[in-house]
C-alpha cells in the first residue's frame, strides 16, 4: 500500500490569501460601486512592465531558438557561464564579497530555492525562523518532517521562533539557546525592515560560534537605500564559513512571471554527517541541481543577463525607484493619518500598527470560519484594521497576522502599484479616521 | 552544528556522461582529423528550431510584458487555466481519458516533477524500477533515503529492479513481491520500447490489487507511430486510481531550453496514511506546488499553449516525423551491419546489442579509472562498443550500462540531430566490421 508524507497533514490550510479574496469578494459583491474605486496593496507582486534591456534580450533569445544554428536545448543546470559571472561579478565582486562564478546557482525562483535547500540537510537539525515570517520557510519545514504539531495558536513545536517587534527594529537578535539552522529575510518581508550590518555580524558569529547555517534571503537587496547597510551577507568577513544567500530578479527586474533567481553556496561551507564529520555542502547543492533540476529557460537567463547591461542598470534603478517613491508617498499617507509606520524605506512593504481605537466597523459579513484557529484570527485587530481600511478607504492590505502570531496588530501594504494608485490609497488612507 | 542529508553521501558520481566527454576529448585530442568529422548521437537532447507558432506565442508574451496593460506578473502556481484547459483537452479528453483541467499541473520540466513528487510520498514505500533506468528516478530516491547502500556493482539496497531485456521486450512485468511505488517510462529511455494496452493493462491490475501508485513517465508519448499503442496511462480502465503522468514539451516542441512540461495528479488517486487511512494525493500535491514553486514562466506556458494550435500540432507533428525519420535511418544502417537493433519505432532511441565479436581495438588510452566499480564498467562490452564506434565511425553513441546493470552489453544511439548526420552516422555505422 502506498504510503503518503504525513507531514503535509501537519500543514494548517493556506488561509491567508485565499480569507482576503473572500473578504474582497462578499465586500465587492454588496457594494459595487466601491469596488469600481478598489485599489489593491496586498499582495507582493510587481506591476511595471519589464526593463527595455530584458524585453530585446529576450526577443533576441526567442529569435535564436528559432534558427538551426543559435538553437539552445538542455543548458547547464546550474546556469550559463555567461550569467553566472555576471552575476558574481557585479552583485559580489565589486561589493567586495568573495563569492566565485561557480558559487552561484541559477535556478527558476527564490521560493523554489528556499524550499528546496531542505534537501541537502539531515531532519534533525534545530530550526530559527522569525516571527511574523514569510510563510514558505515554515511550511517547507514542516513537509520535511523538521517540526512536530501546531498549536492553537498556528505555532509549530520544535521550530525556535525568533520575536521580531519595534523594541528590536524587528530584526531578530540571535537566541540566547543553540539552532543549527536560520532564516533571515532582509530587507524583510512583510516587515519591511532591514538589517544593518552589527546585527548581520551578530549573525555571522553566533553561526560560526554554533557551527550553524544562515539561509539568507535578499530577495529584496535592491531596494536598500541606505548607504551604510550591507546588500549581502558575504559583506560580513565569516559568512562564507555559515552562510547560503538567495537572490532573485523578481522583484528588482520585475520578473515575478519571467522566473530566474539564484542561489549562492560557498564552496567554504560544511555541515556535519550524522557521525559528526564536517563536509562541505556546495557538492550536495550541486548533485541535488544537476539531479531535480534541468536549469531556468533559457529566455529568462538572457533577460536576467540583460538587467547588468548598462541600460538595464539604469533601467533597473528606475523601476525601484518608481516602488520606493510609491513607498514614501504611502509612509506618508498613512504617518498624517496618525498611524505608526514602519519599513517602506530600504524595502517595498510599510509595516503599519492597527490602532486600538476607531475599529468599531462592523468585520465583512462572511460565511462563518470553520477552523478554531481562523475564527479567532478573524476578529484580530490585524483584521479588523483590514476590514476597516476595506470598507473605507476600499484598499485592500495584507493583515499581519497571516505573516505569524507576531504579526498580529500589524497590517503590511504594499508599494508595488502604479504611482497614480499609490497617490491615490494614500490620501484615502490619510482622510480614515481611527 | 547543522547536519547534511546523509543519503546524498550514498550517491555514486555522475559517471555516464562526464566519461563520455573525458573519451571523446582525449579521442579528439589524439586524433585532431577524425574530430573534424565527429557525429554526436549520444546526448538525449533536441537540436531542430522551435516551431514557428511558438517562436510567435513567445516574441508575443514578451511583448505582454513590455507594456503595464498587459503584463503578467506571478501566474497560478499550477499553470494557467488556459494552458491546462488545453492539455486536458487534446492530451487527454479528446483520446477518451477522464482527466479534468484542474488535474494538470504545469511545471518547468518533468526531471523536477519526477523528483519532486516524492516530497508527497512517504518514506517507507518498497520502489520499483526498471533496469536499465533514466538515472533520475533512483538518484531522487537515494537522495530521499528510500534505499541503503550501492552495491559495487551500483544496485541501490531496498529499490527493487525490474529486468528489461530482449525476452520481455524491455517492459518489465509487474513483480511476483509487493511494491508501493512503481516508475515506468514508456515510450522507454533508454531502450526505445514502448508498452502495449495489455502490458499496461498488467501494471494497472496490479497497482489496484496491491493498492501501490504508478508514477508513469510518458515524456517521449508523441514518437509513439503504431497506433495500437496507448498514449496516456488513463486510457487504461482503473488508472486513476492508480498513476501519476508526467508530460514534457521538451521532446516534441522541443523545449529542452524553455522549459515547460507538466504532471497529471488525479483526484481519485489516494495514497494511505502511517495509520493506514487512505487520503487523496491530490491535495498534496497542489499543496507542494503552490508552497514549493511559483509557476513556470509565462513565455513557457505561452509557447506551450500554441503547440496545440492547428499550425503549432502540425509544426510539432513535423518535428516527430524528422527525427523518426532519423530513427529509421540509424536502423537501417545498424541492422546493414549486422547489429541486432531494438527501439527507434516508438520512440527516438535506438538500443542497439553490443556484438561480442570484433572488438578487438584497444580502448581509448584514458587516466586510470580510481572507482572498482568505474574501472570494471569502462572495460565492458557497452565501452568496448563506444571506443570501437568512436575510433572507427568518429560517432559518439552512449553505453548502455551507463543506464543500469541490465543496460551492460547494449548502447544507445539518439536519433535527435539533423538528417544529415543521421544519414552519414548511419553511413559508417553500416561499414563497420564487427
Amino acid at each position: 500500500m502506498a504510503l503518503l508524507n504525513d507531514h503535509f497533514l501537519k500543514l494548517k490550510a493556506g488561509y491567508l490569501f485565499p480569507e482576503i479574496s473572500r473578504r474582497v469578494k462578499v465586500f465587492c459583491e454588496t457594494n459595487p460601486a466601491a469596488a469600481q474605486r478598489l485599489i489593491r496593496c496586498g499582495i507582493g507582486d510587481v506591476t511595471e512592465p519589464l526593463p527595455p534591456a530584458a524585453v530585446a534580450a529576450m526577443h533576441k533569445a526567442v529569435d535564436e531558438m528559432a534558427a538551426r544554428e543559435t538553437f539552445r536545448g538542455y543548458g547547464p543546470e546550474q546556469g550559463y557561464e555567461w550569467l553566472r559571472a555576471v552575476i558574481a561579478k557585479n552583485d559580489f565582486r565589486d561589493r567586495g564579497c568573495d563569492v566565485a562564478d561557480d558559487e552561484i546557482f541559477v535556478s527558476d525562483g527564490s521560493k523554489c530555492d528556499t524550499g528546496n535547500i531542505l534537501d541537502i540537510l539531515g531532519p534533525k537539525n534545530k530550526i530559527a525562523i522569525s516571527d511574523p515570517v514569510y510563510p514558505v520557510y515554515v511550511d517547507t519545514n514542516v513537509m520535511a518532517g523538521h517540526t512536530g504539531e501546531a498549536n492553537e495558536a498556528g505555532a509549530y513545536s520544535k521550530l525556535v521562533y525568533l520575536p521580531c517587534k519595534a523594541s528590536n527594529g524587528f530584526i531578530p537578535e540571535p537566541p540566547k539557546r543553540h539552532v543549527d539552522v536560520i532564516y533571515l529575510c532582509s530587507p524583510n518581508n512583510p516587515t519591511g525592515a532591514a538589517a544593518n550590518r552589527p546585527q548581520l555580524e551578530g549573525w555571522v558569529k553566533y553561526a560560526l560560534e554554533h557551527k550553524a547555517i544562515i539561509l539568507f534571503d535578499a530577495a529584496y537587496e535592491a531596494y536598500i537605500s541606505d548607504a551604510n547597510l550591507p546588500h549581502s551577507i558575504y559583506e560580513v568577513p565569516g559568512a562564507r564559513e555559515c552562510a547560503i544567500e538567495f537572490r532573485s530578479f523578481s522583484k528588482n527586474g520585475g520578473f515575478t512571471g519571467v522566473r530566474c533567481a539564484f542561489t549562492v553556496v560557498p564552496k567554504s561551507l560544511q555541515a556535519a554527517t550524522k557521525t559528526g564529520e564536517l563536509q562541505p555542502l556546495y557538492p550536495l547543492w550541486l548533485r541535488r541541481m544537476t539531479t531535480k533540476f534541468n536549469g531556468a529557460s533559457y529566455l529568462a537567463q538572457r533577460g536576467a543577463e540583460a538587467l547588468y547591461s548598462p541600460e538595464g542598470r539604469a533601467q533597473v534603478r528606475a523601476l525601484i525607484e518608481h516602488y520606493l517613491g510609491n513607498a514614501k508617498v504611502l509612509r506618508e499617507g498613512a504617518k498624517q493619518a496618525g498611524l505608526k509606520v514602519f519599513g517602506g524605506v530600504n524595502a517595498p512593504y510599510l509595516w503599519v500598527r492597527a490602532p486600538k481605537s476607531g475599529m468599531g466597523v462592523p468585520p465583512v459579513q462572511t460565511e462563518p470560519a470553520t477552523h478554531g484557529r481562523d475564527a479567532r484570527a478573524t476578529s484580530s485587530a490585524s483584521w479588523r484594521a483590514f476590514d476597516k481600511i476595506l470598507a473605507e478607504a476600499n484598499v485592500v492590505i495584507t493583515p499581519g497576522s497571516g505573516f505569524g502570531s507576531r504579526g498580529e496588530g500589524y497590517f503590511r501594504i504594499s508599494a508595488f502599484n502604479s504611482r497614480a494608485n499609490a497617490e491615490e490609497a494614500a490620501r484615502r488612507l490619510q482622510a480614515l479616521k481611527w
